[in-house]
């Protein structure tokens, strides 16, 4: 491995870029606010282009600014999304501490659509969890404050769900869940997989994400009680919106 | 919202880069092995020199591939590590389920260098969570298979390990956590955030990341069974390198 030093002080670049993101946390530059440009950069800390571009890069690549072509660079405040992974564990229960990162979901409703309901063929994945290659898929598009947050797909097996309201594009009240307890397949136990990656052209345009925003995709597989796997939600999150939470013991 | 049309039949670049991937991931591309080039592609599919550029994107995007310059396109086959966030909730006690993701950490050692243990003065984050402005900071580097996959970082309050093996490059047996057991204050529970994001410059270089491959962010806390905030750990993960799993109940 290579033995480059690990700087302890931060290089300009990046003090410029804790200054102005410390300007945006605080309140002072809010959104849909323009960025000091390049040229503004450049006379203040007496730097080159390439160190003021490096500066903007750094809130661009953390997904607090976007560059708008000829126009300069903005600021783009949304408050992430904290998305609880186990509430019954949640920290509530046992605690008060505070968060490193600050997130809300309460009070902000999502909105639904794009919804699509069809019966498809699994991937090999999905039918290797499912043990069924044939699938209901409901897909359909989150959006928070109107802007598109989450793309999400569940796929259920097709012969459990076979003339439920699952297959319809209402399930009725409770949702896909209380169905799968009336048919006695009450979902009872989940894991979550969770990996980060940059997005496909089709999630990028539906998600309406700028350049540089990688997405979180998550596979929640859902087991009953006794172990049966009866759905797979594959959900595509733009990583610029979310905070995922876990709470667990030691 | 814009009412454009989502496809049900992919695009022609994106049913190439199905059939690269089904190559590698069936193992007959491997490791180290050079993918059919541009020039190749629009012979072989009779496409424009962009729609081939946009299926090697695609395979680039998701990790699979690194582009070298002059040179082609290559395969970097990483076999992703497991990473349980709850190992006592596992799947493995209620049942036997398949995984989404191949993935596996078992039987692969991790490295441990760039080693530092240093007194600092915490960020507001930091110091908010832990109710202690000033920090033992211990930041190390993982590897797997000469691969560096995550840099992390933990914060302890100053004035609850001070003077113990925590403030020592060397630990001693148990680890960190064994010497919070000794201090009277061991992990109970633990809060995980996740977010992903683009690496900064100096992640970037740490982990040999190649470009357009963001990094998972978790910012674990380690609670006593009292609620007393012990640690703070900031993990960067290279996120084609990681699957992290967590399994909850209903």
């Amino acid at each position: 491995m290579s033995e480059s030093p690990v700087p302890h002080e931060p290089p300009i670049y990046r003090r410029i870029a804790d200054g102005l993101r410390a300007r945006i946390l605080s309140g002072e530059l809010r959104d849909g606010d323009r960025l000091p440009g390049e040229n503004a950069l450049m006379a203040e800390y007496a730097i080159a282009r390439a160190t003021a571009r490096q500066a903007l890069a750094v809130l661009i690549n953390e997904g607090l600014v976007v560059p708008k072509r000829g126009s300069g660079v903005y600021v783009r405040l949304f408050k992430p999304i904290r998305r609880h992974g186990s509430r019954r564990l949640s920290r509530e229960q046992w605690g008060q501490g505070r968060a490193i990162w600050e997130a809300d979901a309460r009070g902000r409703p999502f909105e639904v659509d794009r919804v699509e309901v069809v019966l498809e063929r699994a991937s090999d994945e999905v039918a290797s969890v499912l043990d069924s290659r044939e699938v209901w898929v409901r897909r359909r598009r989150y959006s928070v404050d109107d802007r598109p947050v989450q793309l999400s797909t569940s796929f259920f097996p097709a012969h459990l769900v076979e003339g439920s309201a699952i297959t319809l594009p209402d399930t009725g009240p409770g949702g896909a869940y209380a169905r799968l307890g009336d048919l006695g397949v009450p979902p009872a136990h989940f894991t979550e997989e969770v990996r980060a990656r940059m997005p496909a052209p089709r999630e990028s345009a539906l998600l309406e994400l700028p350049g540089g925003t990688p997405v979180i995709v998550i596979a929640r597989t859902a087991y009953t009680s006794g172990g049966l796997p009866v759905e797979v939600n594959e959900m595509v999150l733009d990583s610029a919106a979310y905070v995922l939470q876990y709470d667990f013991d030691a």
